[in-house]
């Protein structure tokens, strides 16, 4: 149980996600009232402790934090829309997954109509709510981040970009990209292993041993980006990666598979070389990502 | 030091990785001899008690156990054909950068001429030799791997896979794969929230958190993978993860990026979404990089 008083909580939107936040709040201690626009999904909760409310109007009324946990950036709208002068002198938290300009509207109209608008990306699977494996991305104004706080915790660990509210769907969005490069990483190394007879659940635990290790380039390749040197302390350098990276594709495709999945990063790195980057480590690929050079790096 | 006897090791091919073997071996009390085309090379490790070789027939005959770290495949057979002869009885552990098929080649060529072969994938870079965090895939003969063995100790710790020698050039080559997905991964998400304002060493540490978690995704991946049933325990379905990456793929676009290293993962999932499998996981999308459907997943 958190240490604050309780607060009242209205959650809006009653998916998965929705239910894990209400039950969350419900766990330590707070008021919570539950909306959903198919009511059935609700009653778990109610037996529960929350409270019903009939219809939009009543939601709101009843509590002093919002959270919204909905499909998408027009469901908040069509939901709330009716009802925005019920909002005025409230805090807003929407965790639904907008884009970081889908947020930024959002809080401009949370304003116009009087709301405290905070943003929210969760980094976490459901049922990992309340656990301490979860965090939550948060942005917007610094004084919603303080009312709501004590149901905030009740979510996952808080984690404060700042006042710009779009920050924290441009991080979430960014972790999530992040991950799919992980996760293709890891397809293509299941897939060449098994041309070999090697199982899956063979392979997966030195994978992760590994993957796990190399998590850590993430901060030696930040400095080097930042700093826009990528020739400092070298360990492996790109043209010697570029090199291995062929031979890598080419023991793919003599097994039968179809490398697409590693192939742009083969043609980013080829590219750098041939513009003589060779000497330098492999990060300075990204100025191909970015806009500067996209017309380019577009036919790569 | 090892509690084992020391052992007679020759290492041939002294780059930074051979130099970082020898002195390994130097460390835990093996008596060394080296060998580099560029005599110079070996200066600094004849200053610390390694024995020259004046040329590849005395180095073969110094040891029982002999190391290849060269440039690739070619250079192997470059240095040992006009000796062969001098590896009847021997030892020979290859750790320079092979495909599985010429380690394969390597090991019959070994055989022919009565050597016992071992192949070695090292996973570390030449600073992290002999330390906790360096591993080596090993396959190849059970008695060449138990009389190397304890040389092999000194260079980190010895996995061993299997007698058939292409195995650790595969997993090699599988994890370093892997490896570069995470860099793809890791080098977008860098650039995303440049876009917004964020530096790299401000997003690092948030990033590696949330890639080290997700690195686990490969043990349940690996059982649906394995299973072929890639609809059991969906925590999020392909169809919902299909939607929201196309999401992500506009934001990148939209602030002026090019999401080339993730697009293709995109049209796989889309793929796979409109044969049919919106309601299983992501990993179904691992039969578009194998064999049998590999004609149709190059246009995928």
């Amino acid at each position: 149980m958190h240490e604050r008083p309780p607060l009242s909580v209205t959650v809006l939107g009653l998916g998965t996600m929705g239910t894990a936040l209400a039950s969350a709040l419900l766990d330590t201690g707070h008021a919570v009232t539950v909306w959903n626009r198919t009511a059935s999904r609700a009653t778990p909760l109610i037996t529960r402790g929350a409270a019903r409310a009939g219809d939009v109007g009543e939601a709101l009324a009843a509590s002093r934090v919002i959270v919204t946990c909905l499909l998408d950036h027009a469901s908040v709208h069509d939901v709330l829309d009716d009802h925005a002068s019920a909002l005025t002198g409230r805090t807003l938290v929407n965790v639904t997954n907008t884009t970081p300009e889908g947020s930024a509207e959002l809080a401009s109209w949370a304003a116009s109509h009087g709301a405290d608008f905070l943003d929210g990306g969760i980094m976490a699977v459901p049922p990992q709510i309340g656990t301490p494996s979860a965090f939550v991305l948060y942005s917007g104004s610094p004084s919603a981040l303080e009312t709501a706080r004590p149901a905030l915790e009740a979510f996952g660990d808080v984690r404060y970009l700042g006042s710009d509210p779009s920050l924290a769907a441009l991080q979430d969005t960014a972790l999530l990209s992040g991950m799919y490069g992980l996760f293709g990483g890891i397809l293509h190394a299941f897939a060449l292993v098994r041309t070999g007879g090697v199982t899956a659940r063979q392979f997966a635990p030195v994978l992760r041993e590994w993957l796990t290790g190399m998590v850590g380039w993430a901060s030696s390749a930040a400095e080097r980006i930042d700093d826009g040197d990528h020739a400092r302390d070298v360990a492996s350098n790109l043209a010697m990666q570029a090199t291995a990276y062929e031979g890598f594709l080419a023991v793919a495709r003599d097994r039968g598979m179809n490398p697409l999945l590693l192939d742009p990063l083969g043609r980013l790195l080829r590219r750098r070389v041939a513009e003589g980057f060779g000497h330098e480590d492999i990060t300075g690929v990204i100025d191909y990502l970015t806009a500067s050079t996209n017309t380019t790096g577009a036919s790569a």
